[in-house]
C-alpha cells in the first residue's frame, strides 16, 4: 500500500544482476521489496560508511587516489544535498545504499561503481546499523539521565514529604517520598548499566565481511573500524553479516526500561485521581475534555504506558523473525528496521515526555501527609510497642489487629482514638503509644541500610546527585 | 522524532476546554500525544459517520434541519478537498476528529459546532475503526481469495504432478502436488471463516455511546447505525467505548494468516534451492547478486516469511496496551491504530505478493518424480509387500528397514536393484516388486477420505474451484 | 532436568522403526524428546479414539470382529487401571499412544499391534487434541458462564447503587453500578462466542489421515467421526496433520478473556484500596501481613491480573512454533501441549477464582454515591445547565470550569457552594441549579439505548438474566 | 487444577495475621494463590538465606546467640530431611518460606518464630531468586561451554572440509566448514558475555529490606550479604523488593540462545534432507517411522527449534506481569517463577541436547565438495577471471550469468563446460579458467581479517579453542 512513482520503475532486469535475468521484477515485488521507506534513516551513517571504505581502498592501492578522492568528494555533496533537501529518496529506489551509489555515479562517472569493490550490502547494511546505534544508544542514556535529573531535582524539593508506602496498593507503612522516587532511579540506573553492555557488542565492525565469505581484495578490516570509531573487528565474517543479537538485545533493554516507565506513569496516573489526590500535574501536560469542564486528564502518563505495547512488540517481531534463520544473509533480515527503529523512538520520546511530566508535577504534601496518618497505616507501630513492652509478636500483632476492626468500624483514624479505648484491649497501653503513632518517628527509626530512615535517604539523594553530574 | 511545525501550534488552552485550564500543553506534549499520523488514514470513515450523526440530530430535531443540511455539505465539501489534496492533515492537528471538525467550523460557522453534540471523541473513534474494518477485513479476505485462486490454478495445471511427501524434512510417501497445494487452500479458507466470525463482532455500532454513560439528548443510535450499514447498536454504553477485543481479534486472525504464508514461503524457499530444485521462479519476483552472478534470490518469499513478525509483534502490543485498564476509555488506548494499520497492510501485502510469486512459480515435474523414485521413498511399499505376503507388519517393516540401508550403502534407488538381491533378504520377493515400487500405483492404491488418491484429488481441486468461484 | 528412571531406557533400537537402526536412543535424547508429561493428560481422548478406530477396522473387516472386540475389551481395562491408578504414566516412556498400544499388547497380544493399522500418531494426536477441546472448551464456557452469574447477581443486588463512572482514571459522570457490571457482562458474552466460533473449527475429524497421505486400508473416516461426535471429516490429509490453528485460536482466545479479567481485577484491585473504599472483600478471598496488622490485601485480584502474562505467553509459544514449518508433521509441534494446557488451566482456574472474589465483595454503596457528589463530578451538568438557559455551549463549558477551579482552590463540593457565588460567575444560575447536581436526576435523564438511565439498565439485567438461565 | 488434600486446609484465619479476619481463605483461594508447586524448586536457597539471616541476627544481639544457633541447627535439619525426602511439600502449604519456618517452629518451638524478625517474604523471596540464578547462571553458561566444545571438535576434525555457503538459502560462494561452525561459536560466546553482564545485576542482595521500607531492627545487610556470596547490598529497599528486571534479562538472554539454537537446528535439518545430504546424525539422537522404513528423522534438532518458542513465550510472560505494577511489592509477582524455570529449564537441556546431536553428527565431505563444484557456485570467479583480464566488472558479471544460464539449461556444471564454450561468450577465456573454477583456489584467495581463507581459519579455531579451555 505504499504510494510509488511506477514511472520510475525499470522496466528491464537490474543492470546489477542482469545476465542471467531477461525480465524486470514486477512492480508488486518492487512495492513489496524495497526498504527505503524505512532505511534512508541510515543514510548519514551510509555515507560515513562508504567514505571510510573509498579512502581504505585509495590507501590500498586498491583503487587509485585519484578514484578514492572523487568518491569521498562526491558524497560528500550528496551528503549536503540530502541534509538541503536536494536529493530525496523515494520510493522507485530499492534500498539507501543503491540510491546514493546511483547518485555518486551520476555525479563523478563511472569511478563510483568502484566503491563497491571489497564489500556488499549484507556487510555494509550491517556497519550503518551498528554506526546509527553508536549514536543512538547514547542519547537514549541521555534521555535516562532527564528523568533521572528530573527525579532527582524532585527529591529535594520534597526531601521533607512523608507519604503511605504500598504493598498489594494497600496502605502499608511510612516512606519518604524521596525513597520511593529514589526506587526509581536504581532502575533507571540499571537501565543505563544495560545500554552500556549492549554497546560493547554493538561496537564490532562487520565493513569487510563483504557478502560473508571475506573478500580476495587486499582491504584493511581494521583501518575503515578505527575510523568509523569501532573498538573492534568482527571476527567471524559468517558471523558478522547474520548477527542480529544486537538489535534484539536493544528492543528487550527499551522494554525494559518502558515498563519502568509504565509503573512511574501508573503511579502517576492514579496519585492524580480525586481519591488519591497527591499530585496535580500542570496544564502543560495534560488536558480537559469538551464535555466536562472538571476533567484534568494525566494524558502524557497514560500514552507512555500504552507505548510500552510497542516496544514489546519490537521485541517479538524481531525474534520472530529470527527464528530458524540458516545463515547467512537472508531477505528476511530487510525487516529488522521497522522494529529497530520503532523501539528506539517511542523509548526516546517516553523518556522526554517522562521528564517533562516530573517537572510539571506537584506533589500534594499535606495530602500524603494525612493519607499517612489517616486510616490505619500505623498500626504495625501498635504491635511494636505492645511487642517492646513484652508480649510475643504474634499476640501484639492479634491485638493490633483487632484495635484496626473496631477504629474501622467506627471510621475512625487510629491516633484519634482515645487512650481508655486502647487500653481496653491492653493495659499495657501508656500516653507515650501517641508518640509511636507518629510516622516521622517511625521513618526515623529505620536504621537498616537502604531504608526509609531521612538521614540515609538524604545521604543517597546527595550521593546520586553527585554521580548524575558527574555522568 | 515527528517533525512538526511549532508555529502553529497553540499558546493558549484549547478553547475546547479552556475554563478549568490557564497554560497551554507544552510542545513536547503536543508531538508526543498527537494522533494525526494515524488517524488521519480513518478521515473517510469520520466524516461518515458524522453525516450520518448530523442527519439524525436533523431528524431528532435537536438541530435544525438547516444546521443539518449546512453540516452534511461542509463535510462533503471537506472530503473532496482531502480527496484532491487541498485540505491535508499535518502534526500540528491533535486528531482527525478535531482537524475535520475545526475545518467544519471554518467553512460554515457556529453550525458547525453542533455537530458534536449528544456525542464524544470517545464513540466516535470506536465507530470509525469500526466502519474502516467493515471495508478493510473483506479486503483482506480477496487477498485471501487471490491467493487460493494463484494456489487452485497451480493445482488443475500440475494435476499430474508426483512428488514426496515431507514428515520431519525426510522424504516420507509419495503424494500429489495438487494434494499439497490443497493442503493450503484449507488454511486459507479456514483464516477467510476466521475474518467473516470477527466482522460479526465489528459489526455493532458504539455511535452514541458519547463520552461513555450514553446522553441526554433524543438521539437515535438505531438510525445512525442503520445508515452506517451496521447490524446492530453496541449494547452497553461503557463497554462500547471500551472495548478493543476486535482489533485484538484481529490482529490474531492476521497472526495465522502469516503463519500460513511464512510455511508456504519456507516450503518456496526449500524448493527452489538447487538441492531440491522443484520450482523456478520468474524474474519477476527474484533477485540476482551485484557480485555472484549465479544466484536466483528468492527474496519475495523470504520477505512474507520475516514479515511475520511485525504482525505478531501488532497482536502482542495491543495485548500489552489492553492488560490491566481500568474502565472506560484511556488515553493509552490511542496506541491502538499503529498496530491495526501495521497488521491490515502487511498482511495484505504479504497475501497480494504471495498470489504473485505463485502465479510466477514453474514446478519442475521431472525433478520432483525423479526425487519420488530416487532414494528409499518407496520403502514403506516393500513391507506393505511383505505384509500382504503374510509376514507379520513389524517383521515386514524390519525386512524393508534393511534393504534400505543396503541400498544406501551402496548410493542405490530402490527400484534399480535387482531382484536377486531383494530375495537375499525375503524369498516372499518375487518380479511384481517393482510394480509396487511405482509411486503411482501408491497413489492410486490410497482409499480414504481426503487421501492423496488421485480420483479424490481431482474432485477436491474441482470442489474448490467450483466454491471459489460462487465465493 | 526431568526425572527419570534410566532402568527402563531401551537399550536397542525401538522394535517400531528397528531394520534400519542398531542403537539405541541416547538418555539425554529420550528424557529431551519424551512427551509423556503433558500428553498423558490426554488419555482418555486416546483411548476413546482407539476404540473408535477399532470398532471401525472391524466393521469394515480390516481386523476381525473378535479382534476389534478384544482389543476395545482391553482399553476398557486400561481405561479403568488409569483411573485406579494402576497403570500410570512415567518418564520412561516416549508418549501416550506407544504407552498404551503397549499395554495393550501385554494384555491382549498380538492383536493389540493391528490397532495401529490404517493410522498413525500423527492423525492420533490431532484427533487427541480436538476430543480433548469438544470438553475443556464447553467448561471454559461454563466458567465465563458462572462470572457472568456472578456479575448479574451483584447487579441485581445494587441496582440502587450509583457510582462515578472515570475516564483517564478521572471521575467523570455518574453511572450505575450495575450498567458499570454490564460492561463486563458484554465482554464475557463475546468471549463465549469466539469460543462457540472456535470449536466449529475444532470439530474436524482428522482421524485417518495417517502419516499425512491417507491410507490404502479402505477405513471408513465418517464412520469413526460419527462414533466420536465430530461434525465433519478434515477435507485434506496433509492439512489434517498439520493443522494447529485451533490451539493458536484458543490461547487467542483465552488471552482476550484474561485480559478482560486483568481489567476486572485492576478496578477490584483499586476500589478496594483506602482511597477509594468502594468495595471490601471478605476474608475467604483476601490475605493479611504477618507484619502490617491493617493489612487486608486483594490477592486472589493480583493473582489473577499477574497470570494474564502465562496466556499471553502461551499464545506466542505456539505461534513462534508455527513459524516456518514446511509440511507435513514436524517434531516441533509436539510441543504444543504446554501451552495449550496452560491457557486452558490458567483461563480456567482464574475465571472460577472470579466468580468467588466476585460474589465474596461487598460494595459500599455510601462511599460509591459520596464520590458521586463529592468534588466536582458534576459540572457537566453546570455547563448544560447554562446552556439550556441559552448560553453557548462553549461559553458555558468555561464558565463551569471556572467554577469548578474555585470550588477546588476551597476544597468544597459544587453543591456546598451558596447560589450566590454561582450567580457571581452567572446570573442565570437560579436556586434550581441545586437539582441539577443531583446525581440521580443525572443519570435519569440519559436517554440513548445503552445509557445509564435506570430503566434502561435494569431492563438490560433482566435480558441478560433472561439469556445467562436460558443458556 | 492443582491437586490438593483439602484436609489439610487450614479452617480458621491464618495464624500468621489473624486479629482483623474472622474466617478462613476459602478452598478456591488456597489453591489458586498456592505458589508451592514452583518455589518449592528454591527451598536450598530458602534455608542458606534464612542460616545467613538467623547468624546475622545472633551476632547483632537482635536474637540470643542460643536462639541463632537453635535456628541454624533446625534449619540444617530440615535441609537434610528434604534432601532425603522425609519433609515433602505439597498443595496444602501456602509457599516455601512458611512450609520452611512452621517445620522449624515444629522442631525448635518459639525460637523458630524469631527467624523471621528484621525481613519479610518480599525480601526472602528475592534473595531466594537471586541466589538460585548465581548458580543457575554459570550452570547455562557451562552448557553453553558445552556447545562450543562440540563445535570446535567438528571444526578441528573437518579442517579440511569445503561446503556451499548460502545467502538466501541459494548456494553462494564456496566456504570452509569449519568457518560455518566458528560462526555459531561466535554467537555462544556473545550469549556467555550476555550472562555474564547479567549477572552482575542479579549480584545485590536484598536481604533486609523487609516488607520494603527497612527495618528497625539493627541489622547488618553487610554482613549476610557477605555470607551469601553477594557483591554488594541492593540500594534502596523498595526497589529491592520491586524489581524483577533480572528475570527479564535472564528470560531474554535465554531467548537468544534459543534463536541461535534454532538456526543451528534448521540448518542440521536442512543438511540431514535427502536432498542436502551434508551430514547424518547417528541412531542415538534420530527416531524411525513406525510406518516408512526408511526414515531417519532429525526429531532432537526439531525440538529444539521447538521449544524456541516456549522461551520467547517466558519473556512475554515476564514483560506483561510487570507492566504497569505500581510499587512496592504486588502479589502479581508470584507469577514469575514459571517463566522463571521455564526459561532455565528449556534452554539448558536445549543447550545440552545440542552439544550430543553435534556430537553425534558426520558430516559428509565428499557431498559437500561435490555440491560446491556442482552447478554454478562459482560464477562469481568466471566475472572476476573476465574483470582481472580487463572487462569492466559490470559487463563480466553480465557474461558470466548467461554462462550460467547456458549451463544451466544444459544441466551442466560449469567445470564440465568445454573451453570452446566458454569462448563463445568471451574470447578473454584461455585454459587457466579450468583453475579459476576450483573452489579450494576460491577460499584460499580470500585475505580479508575473519574470512574463510583455510589460514585464518586455521587459527581463529586454534585461538576458540585456547580461550575455551581457558575459560
Amino acid at each position: 500500500m505504499t504510494n510509488t512513482n511506477s514511472n520510475t520503475l525499470p522496466s528491464t532486469p537490474s543492470p546489477l544482476w542482469g545476465g542471467r535475468f531477461t525480465e524486470a521484477i514486477s512492480e508488486v515485488a518492487h512495492r513489496f521489496s524495497s526498504g527505503i521507506e524505512y532505511d534512508s534513516k541510515l543514510w548519514r551513517e551510509d555515507i560515513r560508511g562508504s567514505i571510510a571504505h573509498a579512502r581504505m581502498l585509495g590507501s590500498q592501492s586498491i583503487i587509485s587516489k585519484e578514484e578514492a578522492a572523487a568518491i569521498v568528494a562526491g558524497l560528500e555533496v550528496i551528503a549536503s544535498e540530502v541534509e538541503r533537501d536536494e536529493f530525496q529518496f523515494d520510493d522507485s529506489m530499492e534500498d539507501v545504499h543503491l540510491a546514493i551509489e546511483q547518485r555518486l555515479t551520476e555525479k563523478i562517472g563511472a569511478a563510483g561503481g568502484k566503491l563497491h569493490t571489497g564489500r556488499s550490502r549484507n556487510d555494509q547494511i550491517g556497519t550503518d546499523e551498528r554506526l546509527y546505534l553508536k549514536s543512538a544508544v547514547p542519547e537514549l542514556a541521555e534521555n535516562i539521565s532527564e528523568v533521572i535529573g528530573a527525579l532527582l531535582e524532585k527529591a529535594e524539593e520534597y526531601s521533607d514529604a512523608i507519604m503511605p508506602g504500598y504493598t498489594h496498593l494497600q496502605r502499608a507503612q511510612p516512606v519518604l517520598l524521596s525513597h520511593h522516587l529514589l526506587a526509581y532511579v536504581e532502575m533507571l540506573a540499571r537501565d543505563g548499566e544495560r545500554l552500556d553492555d549492549l554497546l560493547r557488542r554493538v561496537d564490532r565492525s562487520p565493513l569487510g565481511a563483504a557478502a560473508f565469505a571475506g573478500t580476495s581484495y587486499p582491504i584493511d578490516r581494521e583501518m575503515t573500524a578505527r575510523e568509523l570509531g569501532f573498538g573492534r573487528v568482527g571476527r567471524n565474517s559468517i558471523d558478522a553479516v547474520s548477527d542480529r543479537d544486537y538489535l534484539i538485545e536493544l528492543t528487550s533493554a527499551c522494554s525494559i526500561i518502558m515498563m519502568h516507565l509504565s509503573r512511574m506513569a501508573e503511579e502517576l496516573i492514579l496519585w492524580s485521581t480525586r481519591e488519591f489526590g497527591f499530585v496535580t500535574m500542570s496544564d502543560k501536560v495534560t488536558t480537559g475534555s469538551s464535555i466536562m469542564p472538571q476533567k484534568r486528564n494525566p494524558d502524557m502518563a497514560e500514552l507512555i504506558r500504552g507505548k510500552v505495547g510497542r516496544v514489546y512488540g519490537a521485541l517479538i517481531a524481531l525474534l520472530t523473525m529470527m527464528k530458524g534463520l540458516p545463515l547467512a544473509y537472508n531477505r528476511d533480515m530487510q525487516e529488522d528496521k521497522p522494529p529497530m527503529f520503532e523501539a528506539l523512538e517511542t523509548t526516546g520520546d517516553s523518556l522526554e515526555m517522562m521528564a517533562v511530566v516530573l517537572r510539571e508535577t506537584t506533589f500534594n504534601r499535606e495530602r500524603m501527609e494525612a493519607a499517612v496518618r489517616g486510616g490505619d497505616l500505623m498500626a504495625t507501630e501498635l504491635a511494636d510497642y505492645l511487642a517492646r513492652k513484652g508480649l510475643p509478636f504474634r499476640e501484639a500483632h492479634h491485638i493490633a489487629g483487632q484495635i484496626v476492626a473496631s477504629a474501622e468500624a467506627r471510621t475512625m483514624n487510629l491516633d484519634a482514638m482515645p487512650l481508655q479505648d486502647y487500653r481496653a484491649f491492653s493495659e499495657l497501653f501508656e500516653a507515650d503509644i501517641f508518640e509511636y503513632l507518629d510516622p516521622w518517628r517511625s521513618v526515623r527509626e529505620k536504621k537498616s541500610i537502604g531504608s526509609t530512615n531521612p538521614e540515609m535517604v538524604r545521604e543517597a539523594v546527595r550521593a546520586a546527585v553527585g554521580t548524575h553530574h558527574a555522568g
